[in-house]
């Protein structure tokens, strides 16, 4: 490992910090005892609040954009300069861990505080952003933060409204805003160079592979079908094996089937069946039909579709030589989004340096990035999580891997504002 | 096939006969466009009354039992000689098909027809009974007539209570029965030789074979268990393939391998996964644990219980190679009921002089003849019916079919009835 910017001691107190403010932001709750803060509530604005004295702490001139973001902005060498955006969400799901999303904002704070104490302003400049809505939680639409710095709201999610019948509309109101100033929110793309976002991992590869650090290649993209087979229930005594029309039988081997092929097809493909009914569904009775879900995921479009058209063609094929009919109907698709090359670069170069060896890997869940990289390259950083459980109070980081998180993107942060150059041809 | 004592066109007008007499049955409801017929209920009694009557100008003398079976007795060459007994039952279950049952009794009254028409007497006297509860529809418990002739009510049946809070003792007070009497019921070992049964196939085995009857080897014994994996939920994006715990994928692997197996094994045992839940039950996460029940059957229980084992004991490998658990519980068990082999062979005789080939078959549903099995041999003759559907409206049988079954019947039950010798051997 060479020597990283940031020294083992201080990446162990800006640790330290980051889980005293991850501590003191799931105190905002609107449940006394589970961690629920959602979108434009009180509690979002307190942690703005909160978010935004830190910022100032760290140098940075700060603002609240009018879709609820908390930004800041850390200048360059050349005031105005375009920007170096960090950052990841403030929102949680209901009884959420402490760590997906906030990690990744205090973290970008960490590393503009190193800057501004050791007064190195570089030809970027730093922003941060702490995304008002990623998961969704209260309007049952998701990435509103990000997609406000894109100017992407699409028309209707003004109009959409939470469990109490409250629009997004009312609700930016109530929190000060303003409905008919959304707009104001949007970036020009020549504002900002890239995006970079840290966040906890979510699965078990970095524990897998007892590495703190990931690198993300992509986001995976995703599919969800209904999916049924029909065939005959029948008495569960009198009909022989032989002349049964069992569409649990069928399902059973579409299901076994997509779990050897999906794995043996490319290990960052996974496919998953979440649900099962049959119908009708007694001890005695065959199955005369099955509803099931399947979930596929994967990093590029083009595997995943390729992978669902072969399960799909073998569930046909079971169906028929077993007499059955099979159907499916998509409800559910999100395309894929890549890492840019120059971005997975340079924060694989750091995590090697923070880390000694350097993994790869894609992103099950979705993030941030995904609605900005339609305007801008985005990169983002996996912190190890314990077992891979988020969205769930047992979500935990050890504070040695936030260290090594805090070296790393301190590290990608100074590597990649530093440069003389736009730096857009080394961001494609 | 060899001349028949039957004539066809005898056979032809019973047959009518029969049907018409199950068409009148299935008007006497308590539900109406439905046919709903349940033990003790007034409709019982007038089904009784009915079936009496027919009995009696069949030349029998006719009586309702203490646990409401209406009962027949054709006399044999010398009064008071031992009797054949034959049988079914009057009762159904909700929307009922019309022959469940009813088509036993109906053709066992054409048979002593017949032999009164012909004024034949033979060295066995010939009874019948028309069981009052096979199905078990109201009380929830099944058997009640068989097990009155049997003498084997277990403590406690009196105090069953159907739906509406009545209790079977009431129910016989109500239906003017004495729930004291109910002993009275029972039959002598020494009165009867052997049980015959002529019962709907319920399944599609005649039909596969395009033949109108068949000889039942015996009735499936079943054991019914309640199974669970228990893997590990997880998220279905961000868990890989090769780390999943998923119990509805280990499940899948057992049900396809429980289905190869059974077919395999024995063409006459069959296992049915007939419900199926997963656990946490959603489309984007992985289940971590699976309920689901089994169901296996077939005609001789040392099999039965084999095949039985080496299910569990994959189940046992599967869950253990994928790193997950997996439990069982058996919660019913009916071991198998052999039929006699002097009886089957006296059917299947008949059955080739009434359909120039014979067919053999275990019956996977339960009928009158597992108790009474208890205490006399018993055989069963299987008719074709539509489909194998059963306990359903669409229950359906053909006139032609039920000639070719008055036929056999008629045959067997004279070939059996005419032995001179007390018959004990013959029968075991």
């Amino acid at each position: 490992m060479g020597d990283c910017l940031m020294s083992a001691d201080a990446a162990a107190q800006a640790a330290a910090r980051v889980m005293a403010r991850c501590d003191a932001l799931a105190e905002i709750s609107e449940t006394a005892g589970q961690l629920t803060r959602v979108y434009l509530s009180p509690e979002h604005l307190r942690a703005n609040a909160h978010v935004g004295e830190w910022m100032q702490a760290a140098g940075m001139q700060v603002w609240q954009d009018s879709v609820g973001n908390i930004c800041g902005r850390y200048e360059g060498v050349q005031p105005g300069a375009p920007a170096l955006l960090l950052g990841s969400h403030l929102d949680t799901v209901r009884d959420a861990g402490r760590y997906d999303g906030m990690l990744g904002v205090l973290t970008a704070i960490e590393t503009v505080q190193w800057l501004h104490q050791h007064q190195l302003r570089l030809p970027l400049a730093i922003e941060i952003v702490g995304f008002g809505d990623e998961e969704g939680t209260r309007f049952g639409i998701t990435l509103l933060g990000s997609r406000g710095i894109t100017g992407t709201w699409p028309s209707g999610w003004l109009e959409q409204q939470d469990a109490e019948g409250i629009s997004v509309a009312e609700a930016l109101r109530t929190a000060g805003l303003d409905a008919g100033n959304i707009a104001q929110a949007a970036r020009q793309v020549s504002d900002i160079v890239a995006y970079l976002e840290l966040h906890i991992e979510q699965g078990p590869c970095l524990e897998q592979a007892q590495l703190p650090l990931g690198v993300v290649t992509a986001i995976n993209g995703a599919r969800r079908l209904n999916c049924r087979f029909i065939g005959e229930a029948g008495h569960a005594g009198t009909v022989p094996m032989q002349q049964r029309k069992d569409a649990l039988a069928a399902a059973a081997e579409w299901m076994l089937y997509a779990e050897k092929r999906t794995t043996e097809c490319n290990p960052h493909l996974v496919a998953t069946f979440g649900t099962l009914q049959c119908s009708p569904g007694a001890v005695n009775v065959i199955p005369g039909e099955v509803h099931l879900t399947l979930d596929v995921r994967g990093p590029e479009d083009q595997p995943l579709a390729a992978l669902l058209a072969e399960l799909l063609e073998t569930a046909q094929a079971i169906a028929q030589r077993r007499g059955l009919r099979f159907s499916a109907e998509e409800y559910y698709r999100i395309d894929a989004t890549r890492c840019d090359s120059g971005l997975q670069a340079a924060l694989t170069r750091a995590v090697m340096q923070a880390q000694g060896a350097a993994l790869s890997l894609p992103s099950g869940a979705g993030h941030d990035a995904i609605a900005i990289a339609e305007r801008w390259p985005v990169g983002m950083l996996f912190v190890r999580c314990d077992r891979g459980i988020s969205h769930h109070p047992a979500e935990s980081v050890m504070a040695q891997d936030v260290a090594t998180a805090l070296q790393a993107y301190l590290q990608a942060v100074h590597d990649l504002a530093s440069r003389s150059d736009s730096g857009s041809e080394v961001f494609q």
